[in-house]
């Protein structure tokens, strides 16, 4: 009966919010709260008011809960070392002992890796990928996060910074990536990407629009979603290629790994059917054949939740459970 | 000291030959032989000519040695299965399950596999690759090969059939693939896909070439090689453009498991430093810059030996270990 009061606390390190909650082991979100991130702090200050707010969410619950560990979702997080490298949205430096700093702070086991691979061990603990041991995740938001799950494992690699498919090639010439890059997968399929694309086929087409009466600083990838689904051609085109470009991709990331399903979640993968019918169409005419009809493209059992503090919650818990 | 005579049999179905050698726990190989596959034939043929050659090969032995295993190597092979799936270059129909066939004649626990996984199992207990833990091996033969390993581990996959970049896409519009698919990566580089290459170059350059008197159907891999080295342009050019193609697409393996290394094995890579160099340079030419410089590539440390035989007897070793 004591088990059924131990809990977790998931923290997902955004570059403008950080969000955290309380989890129990079978995945119900019993408090979340969250805080301006400021990236252009340092960590030093980010910390103190992170801790109090975990502190007074902790203080909300009812009696009797016992912290068991924390999981931290957060960009360039590297699993092995518990280090956040050079963050691209933060400015904390070049390495933070993120893990070590909560450590000392909360005495409980901490765990560390970025978002897309804490979105996909909650996939695999809450979502729709229970049961399954091979399978990718890929998340669709400011950019394209991926998280491979080989034999009921996440694959963090040599570096532990495994499953980065918004970083594959699309295009040797195409667009500039915040990598450094051109080219790259999030540059096309993401909420940044599909916007991108919007202005590229405002500027290709002469059909009128009310995306033209949008400038590009205030357009949204739920905007583009609406339009679509009214019927604006501009908008529906720009599905189109970010779900064939999509599905392109997701056939060469199928040889690597043979998953049984891919998993798709985040902002665009609200849109639904506007970009699942022509990623799915496109991942099966791009598919080598022996691999044709066999992997399950679904939109993730995640989405509409905080799969960013169910991620990092489930992240925690496989650990806690495998040391025991 | 009865360990040290314990032994099992490498064995690799080709498309045109079949090689099978006895292979010791360090790796030594004590006999080898080959027959013809006769991919006409059907398998119940192949079988008792396979069945006499291996026991003929155990005989000439000397006394003592006791066979543990068998390890296979062939293509379409499904390591979850034991079956062979319409393999490409034979006529054995759709399934074949070579495993049950071959324990049924020696009575030993038998393992089936791809002779790229093969190689990458043979790669780690033998080669280049003891200690690691993630690394990416590439066969380049006839076609291309490739088998991926996570955290110790072969990755098999939901499918059994992880692993075949050599059906990732280079170009959507690109060459003819055998698999029915367009610009497939092996349509580039392989022993084939540089002929390829050779060919499109005598069509696209005037210069003169010793190449311009060799048919398509006699030149080989060896022969570019061999003319590169003496410095022949359209050669040179050959090669330069397989390893900026090969390269290229390393660069996106490596975002999807995070390698330790990549090893490459085969015709192609007896060219050394002429398919080394532009592999190396254009896989971190297009690497997103968090694995810029962190991913060794090599040649294989098996390269020159029997790596079929190696590999495949590497693959049952380590099956008949995880058991005891």
């Amino acid at each position: 009966m004591e088990k059924v009061n131990d809990i977790v606390l998931g923290l997902d390190i955004g570059g403008t919010t950080s969000t955290f909650g309380f989890v129990d082991q079978e995945g119900n979100l019993l408090a979340e709260d969250k805080i301006l991130t400021l990236a252009d702090e340092p960590v030093t200050r980010f910390l103190p008011r992170l801790f109090a707010g975990i502190r007074a969410l902790f203080d909300g619950l009812k009696a009797g809960y016992t912290l068991k560990g924390i999981g931290i979702g957060a960009p360039n997080a590297n699993y092995h070392t518990g280090n956040i490298e050079n963050p691209p949205n933060l400015r904390w430096g070049p390495v933070t002992n993120i893990c070590e700093l909560l450590k000392n702070e909360f005495k409980v086991p901490i765990v560390l890796t970025n978002d897309a691979n804490a979105a996909a061990i909650g996939e695999m603990r809450f979502g729709s990928a229970r049961g399954m041991k091979d399978f990718i995740m890929i998340t669709m938001g400011t950019g394209l996060g991926s998280g491979i799950v080989v034999n009921g494992k996440l694959v963090y690699g040599h570096d532990g910074f495994a499953g980065e498919l918004g970083h594959t090639l699309v295009n040797v010439n195409g667009r500039f990536c915040g990598c450094g890059r051109r080219g790259c997968l999030e540059t096309y399929v993401s909420a940044t990407g599909i916007r991108r694309t919007v202005y590229k086929l405002l500027a290709d087409y002469m059909d009128p629009s009310p995306l033209r009466k949008v400038a590009f600083d205030d357009l949204s990838a739920e905007m583009i979603s609406e339009h679509a689904l009214r019927g604006d051609k501009i908008a529906m085109l720009a599905f189109e290629y970010t779900g064939r470009i999509l599905g392109m991709k997701l056939a060469d990331a199928v040889v690597h790994t043979s998953p049984e399903a891919i998993f798709l979640f985040g902002g665009l993968a609200n849109a639904k059917d506007l970009i699942y019918q022509p990623a799915y169409q496109n991942m099966e005419a791009h598919m080598t054949p022996i691999f044709k009809g066999k992997v399950k493209l679904a939109i993730s059992g995640l989405q509409g939740k905080n799969a960013a503090v169910l991620g990092t919650a489930a992240l925690i818990w496989d650990e806690l459970e495998q040391k025991t």
